[in-house]
């Protein structure tokens, strides 16, 4: 079959397309997938340029997303802090067609349309108990996947499968956001990142949950990000940005913080929040080193979450949200499989809006 | 009356002795109490030196207690963030008895021994609801202080009143963080700053709650703070202080942190936390600016919690334990009240374990 193979850790030029890699078969429990797209993360490129490293101090950037950042020998180098097996093929956004069946799966599932639940295996505590589709395993950027049965999920909308394909990374991590920070109505929730993946999806879902959200993007995307259901949106480039976030708030308190961005943005997080309020991270592509000032962290009872492994079953609830399309995609571009490495440089370079994603179009 | 009374934000020069200072008097829902023994806490000169501001960046020395920290005009510099009004008299840790009540106060509880609830007022939300004693209202240091009877608890106990001015605002705090981590039987608890005050009532109630307690301390107070229940204690002067702890651990997971020291070492106390693990802080003793790696928090889906309003009814549970018995004064010295400068002096040259006292006795 077709796949994009990674080799190694770091720049692209260790994505290497292949036509002839073997087609998995499906184990017992599994189902093999015919790939109709495939959505890219910035895990992808985290995972790719060992940027999970702790010997990385600094954000990605273009450069270094481009030509790694020469922890290629790291052993911590996977987001669970544990090393990446080679070859890989990445690609934790996966959606198509059932076309093979383990002998413990029903052969009814054939031909099903499904949508992948990345977290193939987690646990609560122990992280070599995790495993991440595209990270620990691999995953669709390749024209067949095989999957435990339990997570492809069959899914009926008339989304393309590049819209679909815009969800699972995003939707989840955005959800396993809301769900930490236990977002309620009525509640204010400032959000940055918010033109990007996983923002635009905790802007959507935070919406639904019937909060007001102030939302943080660069301002050539402000419209759109009012459309997913931003009460406002905030410029990120400002010398003052949590006076400008409070004054977007109309100084009323702020309950919660998303945040992706991370770096210098960080300390205006915790300003702005209100005594008890609570701030919740799923990355931090600004840069992982940022200064905490304990004072506001323990004066003002605050509470600051990590957002990665989601708690089971979140996915199935997900699905329904799309399917009710109570929840829309924000497809940037797409691609074919074999421009893997453009569609990289294209998301590293953070001037688009939404996710994109990779087609198998040309390879049927 | 006697009274130290704290003039203005700056140096030890801001607290001066008056032996004509008016005695309060009891409002309706009051008691007045004779003071028998007042304890110090490092918040007595956080506030004193104005460190709460954010205009100030550093930990808190000797030097920067002596003198203050040059932020004397903040309108910050209170642990709410607001201003304090002067005259003050500081001193949260009350002990003595009743020897006047309120029109609407039962004249049963003359002559009763008390504790003083240091919360006078709490409200989760809005930090301008909350009162501390000797912060937003007059505390003990001084022979008469008023405080709402509700919150004078009676106590049964053959301790000193100097040993018992060592608990309230340290064993508050640390009851706090442990409610906010709530520690389980079993699991195991780093704490710092094990010999100071909070620390050495952490390690007491850690202990009590049936977990194992990692403590971090210099080594010279090593067998006291073993003395407290501590499992293992480690020396915090060593380059590899990530290590050492999870050693002294045996290697068995970190489930959670209290930190009251920050600066340097909270990068330590998050890189030993297990997956899931949780970190409560209620003091920055070595400086409130710590590297955060945002990586650590998302990836490990951590929890970092501020503690320092305390739910209502805490106080009351705490004075059961100490009559029990099963929490113990670690009191390092005491002062006269008219020493109260070379009282501060000692608490923040941290050369002592456990909690200093003034005591009323030259003035009876």
């Amino acid at each position: 079959m077709c796949a994009q193979v990674l080799v190694g850790h770091g720049g692209a030029d260790k994505l290497v397309f292949h036509d002839d890699w073997p087609t998995p078969r499906p184990k017992s429990d599994e189902v093999l997938i015919k790939v109709g797209a495939c959505g890219l993360n910035p895990t992808d490129i985290n995972t790719r340029t060992a940027w999970y490293s702790k010997k990385v101090k600094e954000g990605l950037t273009t450069d270094g997303g481009r030509g790694g950042f020469g922890a290629a020998d790291a052993q911590d180098a996977s987001w669970r802090g544990l090393s990446i097996n080679f070859p890989r093929i990445q690609g934790a956004d996966v959606v198509g067609r059932v076309v093979a069946v383990g002998s413990s799966v029903p052969p009814s599932r054939l031909n099903e349309r499904v949508l992948v639940d990345p977290w193939i295996k987690t646990h609560p505590e122990d992280p070599t108990q995790c495993e991440y589709l595209g990270s620990e395993c691999d995953g669709g950027a390749c024209e067949y996947t095989a999957v435990p049965s339990t997570h492809a999920l069959a899914i009926d909308s008339d989304l393309t499968d590049s819209e679909l394909a815009t969800f699972p990374c995003t939707l989840h991590t955005a959800e396993t956001l809301a769900l930490r920070l236990d977002v309620q109505p009525g509640e204010t929730v400032v959000i940055s990142g918010a033109s990007g993946g996983v923002g635009s999806a905790a802007v959507q879902l935070c919406h639904v949950r019937g909060a007001r959200v102030i939302a943080i993007a660069s301002k050539s995307k402000h419209d759109l990000v009012r459309s997913l259901g931003a009460a406002a949106v905030v410029d990120r480039n400002q010398p003052q940005l949590a006076a400008a976030i409070l004054k977007a708030a109309s100084n009323q308190p702020i309950d919660a913080a998303i945040d992706v961005v991370g770096g210098t943005l960080f300390p205006h997080l915790l300003e702005v929040l209100r005594r008890g309020g609570r701030y919740a991270a799923s990355g931090a592509i600004a840069g992982p080193i940022c200064e905490m000032d304990l004072r506001s962290l323990y004066l003002k009872d605050l509470r600051l979450l990590g957002a990665t492994v989601t708690p089971v079953g979140t996915m199935r609830r997900l699905v329904k949200l799309i399917e009710e399309r109570r929840v829309r995609p924000v497809l940037a571009k797409t691609f074919p499989l074999r421009q893997l490495r453009e569609a990289q440089e294209m998301l590293m370079e953070k001037k688009h809006v939404g996710n994109i994603v990779v087609t198998m179009e040309e390879e049927e």
